[in-house]
């Protein structure tokens, strides 16, 4: 039996088990923060139950793959908020540190898998991609109008920035965006957001 | 556009939700309860990173969706504890009902692709529903073994028990038996559980 690789996948097993503890700033409809983890796990049946709603040819099984790898590196670098300017700008070079790190526990060829799984997601350049970026975009605006915009009051947030910062799930699917500007436009009307 | 497809889906998107706040016994290594959330993507990122000690061939992208969809019923039907006999005795019932309710509010046909994964996974009759379940009774089994057994002594769970109750995780992958077996030799040994 090759105790090692095996070994080698349940430490790392155990390592992502911590997603469960990064705390994102989208409140549950329930009240409280919603962790990363959890968070992968709505994502994942996001893009099952929207599949049809993408506006290219996607492969499904590799576009629930990447909803449920895109966040691992948050084990390492924590989440960033959407909306955080500043801290968008060094995201990008603490993630890469950390996959370098988490996926290398892992196996050579599992952890060259991971890596490629999340390299695409990063990248935006495949149809699966885009249209799993578009659901990781959504699916916050989506439990965030369900929690009456608390969160976005909280840190000052307005529907410009909303519509600036999303648009981008356009590009995966013209549907969802459309829907995007339903939500806010009725979040507005609501209350639960600042023009 | 057909906005009461989309609005039921998303319905049942915000439904499903509520799994984040469905407690479980598993303590995590790092000291809460774990909730059916974040078990069920732990539970499709084992599937994915262990599928080569299933013994038999087993369609991946369709095990992996039965460890995403297994649980939703527990929206209603809550969590059952698995060492605990008496709830185990109603549970299917009740599982059955949370299932009609659940998976009813999608669009037919979604509806019908839901409940058919999910009663694969409960009949337990085909290569991957063998794996699924045999992964979800090793990783709540990895967990406990990490947080040094802590859920395990407070519910008074011997050894014994652990390995009559969890004998079917052989039927989808002997190796991950020989490692539960391991793991409860050694649990044993540290004083993390009773004789």
């Amino acid at each position: 039996m090759d105790d090692k690789r095996l070994d080698e996948q349940l430490q790392f097993v155990l390592e992502i088990d911590k997603l469960k503890h990064v705390l994102r700033r989208t409140l549950l409809p329930m009240g409280r923060r919603e962790n990363s983890a959890e968070h992968s796990w709505h994502l994942a049946m996001c893009v099952l139950l929207l599949a049809e709603y993408a506006d290219e040819k996607i492969d499904l099984a590799r576009t629930v793959l990447m909803a449920l790898v895109h966040d691992i590196v948050e084990v390492d670098a924590g989440d960033v908020y959407a909306y955080d300017d500043a801290a968008q700008r060094h995201k990008a070079e603490r993630e890469r540190k950390a996959a370098d790190r988490l996926f290398n526990m892992l196996p050579p060829d599992q952890a060259r898998q991971m890596r490629e799984v999340w390299d695409e997601f990063e990248g935006r350049q495949t149809p699966e991609s885009r249209f799993a970026n578009a659901v990781d975009r959504f699916q916050p605006i989506l439990l965030n109008h369900a929690s009456r915009g608390e969160s976005w009051r909280q840190y000052g947030i307005t529907s410009e920035r909303i519509l600036a910062r999303n648009r981008s799930i356009e590009a995966g699917s013209v549907r969802l965006w459309r829907y995007v500007e339903m939500l806010v436009e009725d979040a507005l009307k609501q209350g639960y957001l600042y023009e």
